[in-house]
């Protein structure tokens, strides 16, 4: 799955005539080859009088004259000229991605098969977990691993010190891999859209702890999971993915975890590979998802 | 899709050793032929100590020796024996069903075109409506139509109307086919288990008016449908069938609205047809759906 | 669901540098809104050596300070310099689609359910039908109908008969909505592009007759429906959309062409969408559908 | 997930009246606890006259006065006289599953996170693949890793070989997790219905080699996989499970494969636990799946 290298802009700006001419003016003047691009104008809301134009644009690199840093320097009056905030991303930069774990494995495996098969394009610097369980298996990956155990009355120092070993992994993005532990406000609020969580419900149904049981008890006929950034908000975070499996009267709560399993891992592995690519791009509580 | 007469037995009573020999044996003895079994132990729980056990079974009729009176007959002291609920329903006598519907065409054309291709197996005494929008459409069908209009101060009356038609009609099933008004508490009650709904959320997520609204609001990736049984909780009942369909950030509530329609409808004839056969049993607020 | 006028191109060329430039270029010259931008690169292949570039364009009519002939005037010569096929629709003149019809309700009950709720947005000039069957229910509608029997030696007839009518109504879309003949070749390559079939299987397994109990005779776990454009090779032009439903052992053939049916419309009514909005693009014998 | 030891009971017979007022009379003269019954009647088709009626049965261990031995040997008599094919699995003996892969990750992963989570109750003895790639993977979970390669002039040494390993390892069940070797036919006709495959794709499309680039170039809307029991005719054994995923045109083989994936490893895993807990019988070249 290797491709050749090239860059990501994703930018967002009121929206008027003119910003897709603009942006493919620029790149055109400099023969950048676009290999995709995704679009979107968001309608005017309650939070956005204009509506909002949203895009993503894959640019092949060696298809421009200069190299990253020029791109921005010369993009900088486009974006300022259209109010626009934006980014670019190098695909050589590979995202590095902390995984916090605590004692299930399938959301651990499924990622590390993926990085190993190397369907997923990231590094990850080390796994951080609140139990020993998986220290061996991480290990005998080459991977970093770190227990950071959650006491009820350390919470504070544990988080200090999960925030300690992300920013020296220098972490772009961390993943809660069905961690189960609440992290703090502060350090939610520390790494807006980069934390990364998969609730096991089909939010915003059953929010809270033991969603399975309240969807057994409620006889629902069909349970589902969420990926979503995590915020304050305990599961109130944009979604990024979902998808549901359906269940009947015959299974037991027991039968929803194990079913509920499968969905939790590919809807995880389906949004990270969404964020890591730069196709979420955030509209208030809410994401626009170019797949 | 016509099928040689059969009679559906439907049961519950206390979990114990030998429900199903009995049951069968009984039907044995008297060389019943069976086309269908479907069985179902629900384990004990709070509202039952001992658990239930639940069972539906189809016979043919001409392998009996006697007639549906008889057979109930029989049928009564292995019921006694085992402190059953049960019924046996006929397949010669097709249920009633009327049909209660507002002014989206959805739900009534594709309930109408199932039947006209006897895929239901119903009679459609007669169509119940607030506004006369497809009188022209149903009579054009031979169903009777009727307009009862509810206003605000006329709530009372109105359904006081909507019963003695359904009465008269000798209504067995009542399908709130995208009817917009709420049946009041007295209605609910009198028709426990007869009254189906379809609700344009997949609850219980989104409870109440505008789901569609709320969904667009939250940003969630899948919308769905339910189907379920009237009670005089809103959107409370027991859950007979849901599903959902995928959506994304282009999509405006209208086109949310335009997608729901085609789970709304599918979800309610597939609901509809579980009740009809006699597949849906109650458990408390949930549902066990043989199918 | 009413919306403002709007245009839709349609276009694609070979790929190179500035293709998304020089038309944005063009449309942000005459200050003109865009609504929706789709865009996709084919990479090279066996027939197309350059790659091929498609896009769909929606630009709001009233932004622009000219009619539609002036622009396809003007924009004349952006596609001549890029080598490109296109053409622009206007939604203010609706699609007509004519539909073919057998015996079986459930694709025109749910087309005809669409276009009463203004859901398609199309005109129905006329339905014909090989069978009398339907010829009320239509009429009942207001909209024409033609019943043109298809006998074993009277085929040439038949379809010199249907296209005369197609003619005459000025239809733009043919929609087999079950109609259980085989075109002639003629017809087919009369209309390329234009006649929509509904196939019930999941094309390529089981093509040709009885795709249900090809598939009850295989034992396969799921069944589906294909909507594609008609060519000559029955069962094999370029497909628009599919879907498939879950089945299971218990399934008679009777129940799969019940449960196939619920796929059918859905599809069908999804393919024909696409199609008469103009997301659908073809590139040799597949489609690049702008969903 | 631990449950109460239980036995299973599997068996088919042909179609007559009081079936199951044998069977279930015979355990209720005993006690047994029944947990869950499933029964299906196949009608009479062109490989049986008479119709075939297939059952599974879970009765509670302890709730019987007697072990297994006895059970069979009693059950036996009611057997003959039904004319039954069947036997009686023990949970307390977990089904020994030899896993063959080559090189691709996510089956093998997939499985090892379940067999470690006790998600599946099966032994583990060996994995065999024709590659050295997962040796240490495997033998890190505690399995031994038998590396036997398969070169074109060796095969039937190298199939001798798997052979003689999966009998010194008293394996039950054979999978192959993504094995890019064909066994031969002599292998696949010694342990018939024991060996389970997943095809790339959503059969009978696709049979052979390179499933998705035969999906790519048709334009194929959704892709699948198979979960199936291999017989001499490739890829045309028993079907156990199937499930697809949608793509569409910007998707490239390389896309597909990737999504396949996903499907791939579900789909196996559930396949293989239908047939470890008994859930699967045989119906000339169908199956029955008691889900």
């Amino acid at each position: 799955m290797l491709r050749e290298r090239f860059y990501t802009l994703t930018a967002s700006c009121p929206d008027q005539v003119g910003i897709v001419a603009r942006v493919s003016g620029f790149l055109a003047a400099h023969k950048g080859w676009i290999l995709e691009t995704s679009l979107h104008a968001q309608p005017p809301d309650e939070h956005d009088e204009t509506g909002r134009y949203y895009m993503r644009v894959e640019i092949r690199a060696d298809s421009l004259p200069f190299a990253l840093p020029e791109l921005c320097e010369r993009f900088r009056s486009v974006a300022e000229d259209l109010d626009m905030e934006w980014k670019i991303a190098d695909s050589a930069l590979r995202k590095r991605v902390v995984i916090l774990v605590s004692q299930q494995e399938h959301c651990l495996y499924d990622l590390l098969a993926r990085w190993q098969a190397q369907e997923l394009d990231i590094d990850i610097p080390c796994v951080i977990s609140n139990h020993e369980t998986f220290r061996g298996f991480v290990e005998w990956h080459g991977i970093p691993f770190h227990c950071v155990p959650v006491t009820s009355d350390g919470k504070d120092a544990a988080y200090a010190e999960v925030r300690r070993i992300f920013e020296e992994a220098r972490g772009d993005t961390m993943v809660l891999a069905r961690y189960m532990q609440i992290l703090s406000p502060a350090l939610c609020a520390a790494y807006p859209g980069q934390i990364i969580n998969i609730h096991h419900s089909f939010l915003p149904s059953f929010v809270g702890a033991r969603p399975y049981h309240q969807a057994w008890a409620k006889g629902v006929k069909l349970i589902g999971a969420t990926c979503h950034y995590v915020t304050a908000n305990l599961d109130q975070g944009p979604i990024i993915e979902q998808d549901v499996i359906r269940i009947d009267h015959t299974d037991t709560v027991a039968d929803m975890v194990r079913y509920g399993k499968d969905i939790e891992k590919t809807v995880l592995a389906r949004g990270l590979r969404y964020h890591i690519e730069g196709r979420v791009l955030l509209h208030g509580n809410k994401t626009i998802v170019f797949r």
